[in-house]
């Protein structure tokens, strides 16, 4: 097992260096025929589900998950227009981010390139596969996908036709793997190859991300979870206030930027609380935290209709809350005062800081980056939301005449 | 000990949100200040040196490593003047790198912000410590040095300089740090601190850096070694590849972009070698490689006048050559044919490549960085020679009116 799991990565490794030389056209001809090519094999991949799904109950997947991992004709649809619309995408391989020339006359130019190979590994749903396998196509990355057992078939049915029509449109072979084994050991494996695999992104639950990040010698980028704020300061417009903090926590709650802590400055409390939590508690939102007896984590992500709420006695003291207990992800103030915001937006240390906007909005199809790879609390390479150019690297090309070093 | 260790990691945490905000005035006032107080605190520093001189021989460390510990007049002076070069670089913190707007008006807002709190693990040279503290301040990161035992006193009496005339100059306590003990065990406690280190660069040898790679949780930066090549085409002008060649090979064979092995085609190795290999013999290098007979490792640095030579078919084999056994630090091409070197520039996978230039000028001074922390061969966050750009990342600060997410 571990033989063949070097083997897929030194072939992905051997293919990143020809995809990084593979024109735009065809890799977006290859995308677009990868789309067409799912619709056509469309019974193929329902066929497989089923499996999928008649095992489901085995694993003791709850009514949600069994619905993320359903798929039909519409579904099947939408992940072909993905990889459509990934197509669409302006190139982000081969530009001159700088260029300069120095004194003894070499000219040195920093060019965007594909990181290389890049291990994908996640959970349940199984539209990732194609996702994934677009958007590491588009930025020139080989990729290895290793999805959950409970996807098993649907995934490899997925994984087959894409990597079949891949090479039929002359994406080298080796540029698409899957580990196609359910055996957990074969992650630790893949997770050793620092020397043939650039990068791991994790997607899933918080224990598959720590187990990841815990095993893996290869660089990872993950984001464990979503403890996000918003923050009512005194200068707040206090109907503003109301709206955003109604949506971050309601709108969808069972998504990592959605809000789990409200903090309101004192002086307005009185004023904002009883008709806030009116209207949470007619949404069915249960709050916490309130009376102060009451002991209870800040930095629980609940993804559920739960609440903390805290009354805090200053904008300091709400960004060392949130700087103290949150996840470095998305967090909001709710301000007229501009000075506030400010102070807010510099001392807050997260990916994503807002004024006056709901923290709802951290996602690359909403930051107009035509999608979204994942979403990244980490400070290193890529923060907030990953899209296409936080797939790729950059190298040096230096040009000279003969210089040599004095 | 790990105690210690541990609250010096907080503080330096505290201090680097409190740093992230301070003026590029203060921190340059400050920078000028450390280099004044290097200055006027050299006694303190060169007795403290006469310790480490001293104990040198007991270490058992060689004529060139005893030679970079000693410190003198002229090298302390270099020291406060690189400080004061790097109080007079641009402001890297708070610029907008990026600015748009979306549909329903939110404006987002990439901004150049520190990456927090950085570790650097390193040997010998204590100019190390100040150079690397005078980085991390201009770059608003808090530092946390750890240096070999065998600059212990040194360092420490710099550190301790250093760190006086920050706090002195309004820069936060917390903000330079040093661990003051050669316990190794102290290097193993501080990379579990992921929470709270952001960044860790090991500078020294091969096995140091694998040590720390092995052992950190905290995402590292690095080069383990720098295996570089210059393949002479057969379009080269030969007379350039024997200068450039030889340049790169003898002007320093200690450092990490020096070559370590020729590659020439075969179309012109009767016309170049035997000049070529004349002219480096003459210079005492030793040739190693190309009897055919001779077993030899291609991946070898040997910061030493000794070099490897290959005689390769094809600019194809060229590439896969150093795609092989290269450190994907810095490789060269000698061609006049221009779509030979742009294949080259495109198919070696290496941070710097370069055409018709020697491989020495791999470094922050020469790319005109105005400084230098290291060099890359990592593909996340930074790639190549690292200066005040590479120690920062970026979060995003989006602007509304009241949007919520529908």
């Amino acid at each position: 097992m571990k033989n063949r799991i070097l083997k897929t990565a030194q072939n992905a490794k051997t293919a990143s260096r020809k995809l990084a030389l593979i024109t735009r056209k065809t890799k977006d001809k290859a995308l677009i025929s990868m789309a067409g090519a799912l619709i056509e094999g469309r019974s193929a991949i329902l066929k497989a589900n089923q499996k999928d799904l008649a095992a489901a109950k085995k694993f003791g997947l709850s009514m949600a998950l069994i619905d993320r991992l359903r798929l039909d004709d519409k579904r099947i649809a939408a992940m072909a227009d993905s990889l459509k619309a990934i197509a669409g995408l302006d190139e982000v391989i081969g530009s001159v981010i700088e260029s300069w020339s120095v004194k003894n006359g070499l000219i040195i130019r920093k060019v965007s390139v594909p990181i290389g190979v890049i291990g994908i590994i996640y959970e349940s749903r199984p539209n990732v596969t194609s996702d994934c396998a677009g958007l590491c196509l588009k930025s020139g990355n080989s990729v290895i996908l290793r999805g959950g057992k409970e996807a098993f078939n649907s995934n490899t049915a997925i994984f087959k036709i894409l990597e079949k029509t891949a090479s039929n449109c002359g994406i080298p072979k080796g540029a698409i793997n899957m580990i196609a084994t359910t055996d957990r050991n074969a992650v630790k494996a893949l997770l050793q190859l620092n020397n043939l695999i650039d990068l791991v992104m994790p997607r899933g639950g918080e224990g598959l991300i720590r187990e990841v990040t815990r095993v893996s010698r290869i660089p990872v980028i993950k984001h464990y979870k979503g403890v996000c704020h918003v923050y009512v300061d005194k200068s707040a417009d206090l109907k503003m206030a109301e709206e955003v903090c109604f949506n971050a926590k309601v709108q969808r709650p069972g998504v990592c930027n959605a809000m789990e802590t409200m903090l309101v400055h004192k002086d307005v409390a009185k004023q904002f609380l009883p008709r806030m939590i009116k209207k949470f508690e007619g949404a069915g939102v249960k709050i916490r935290g309130l009376k102060s007896a009451e002991a209870i984590d800040w930095s629980t992500e609940y993804l559920d209709l739960i609440l903390a709420v805290k009354i805090v006695d200053s904008l300091e003291a709400a960004v060392e809350h949130i700087n103290k207990y949150g996840s470095m992800h998305s967090d909001a103030i709710i301000a007229k005062n501009p000075r506030a915001a400010q102070i807010f937006l510099d001392g807050v240390d997260s990916a994503c800081v807002y004024t006056n906007a709901s923290t709802r909005f951290t996602d690359g199809g909403e930051f107009g980056f035509g999608a979204e790879i994942g979403i990244s609390t980490e400070k290193l390479h890529a923060r907030g939301p990953m899209a296409l150019k936080e797939l790729t690297t950059y190298k040096y090309h230096i040009i000279g005449s003969g210089q040599i070093r004095k």
